[in-house]
């Protein structure tokens, strides 16, 4: 069975809990432009990615929306079953961005399992600590620090300069001008690579959409 | 043995789990103001509280703190351990507000035990998630509405109107004057209490530090 394949921690069940959870977890298709789920009163379950994509957000009062991640083939989604975690009521919009394929495991049966099965708890452990990681370097870098702001604002101009939108230049060397690590100057290239603004590749940075660059830096 | 009333999940531990644990568990005694834990690099393990009083933050390039939440007896800390839970890198800093004694867990030692144990891994998870919804909440609010800029010179403004510290008005009509809900502005005000700035009683708010506040509405 597919499902087998893709929850990653199926050899480590015992029969009986891999068939309960067989029998729980239903495949969906959405088409592109679902709106999976909506806020934290929104309790659709664990969502186990099968194809497509689906982009988890955040919505200001203004209305102005920051992505968190994006979840691919095989990913787990803890947030869409946020009522049963205890503590983790987190409004957030997940959105599907293809037309996409996934299993959703009902909240009480999934966690029930948690709590039978030390695996499933640390798988669970795992996926939550890398969400909360991503989520705060994000938060922390785009709401205190503005580096997506600053970053945008600094391609836009070098592409005034370089009178191109081929710019050959190093991350390195990007954060030198913006005071930032390169590592960090990595990250945030690679989530507007994400967001379609920018495309990567070694030793340039090509901006795809100078519209919306210019827009970021402005906030 | 102290430490077994402490510890959450004791009774649904092994014999031979308890005692590793218990083994390995060092009481550790820290005058108020020593730095515990400061970045992700630094790796001391769990804490679990016995006295006292730690606060965890996060520090700006420019020097500005932001409390993500204190830590009081019995309460156990994850973040000292960042380095164990993969994917869970954050620079934070821990520091002792009071004279603190606190059990140190090695990060090792817990992991080897939550893998073995679904009581531990799931009471794990729960702290975990309750952190990470405190930590969104407070990082959103704060960093992205400014509620904390805007709830403090509403205070002050009220203060000077009303000619002196202590506020008759209720949460639901700040809330209306900030244009948010009752229960965002509660939340915010206890957190306000917290940091010492003011002191809540049914119906009124209080202003502790006048100076203080103006400096959050400026910030």
């Amino acid at each position: 069975m597919e499902f087998a394949e893709y929850f990653p921690v199926w050899d480590k069940l015992t029969p009986a809990q891999q068939q309960a959870l067989a029998e729980n977890a239903m495949l969906r298709t959405v088409p592109k432009g679902t709106v999976v789920h909506n806020g934290s009163a929104d309790c659709i379950g664990f969502l186990l990615m099968h194809t497509g994509q689906l982009r988890v957000y955040i919505l200001s009062d203004e209305g102005r929306e920051v992505t968190l991640y994006r979840l691919f083939p095989r990913d787990f989604c803890l947030l869409s079953a946020s009522c049963i975690l205890r503590g983790l009521q987190y409004d957030v919009t997940i959105e599907a961005e293809k037309d996409t394929q996934f299993w959703q495991i009902p909240a009480q049966r999934y966690k029930q399992l948690m709590e039978e099965s030390a695996p499933v708890a640390n798988y669970t452990n795992e996926v939550m600590a890398a969400r909360f990681s991503d989520v705060m370097w994000l938060i922390e870098q785009i709401l205190w620090k503005s580096l997506d702001k600053r970053l945008a604002g600094f391609l836009v101009e070098e592409s005034a300069l370089e009178n191109g939108t081929l710019l050959k230049i190093t991350h390195e060397t990007i954060g030198r001008h913006l005071g930032s690590p390169r590592e960090v100057v990595t990250r945030m290239l690679r989530y507007f690579q994400d967001e379609g603004l920018v495309k990567l590749s070694r030793g340039s940075v090509e901006l795809l959409d100078v519209d919306r660059l210019r827009a970021v830096a402005e906030g």
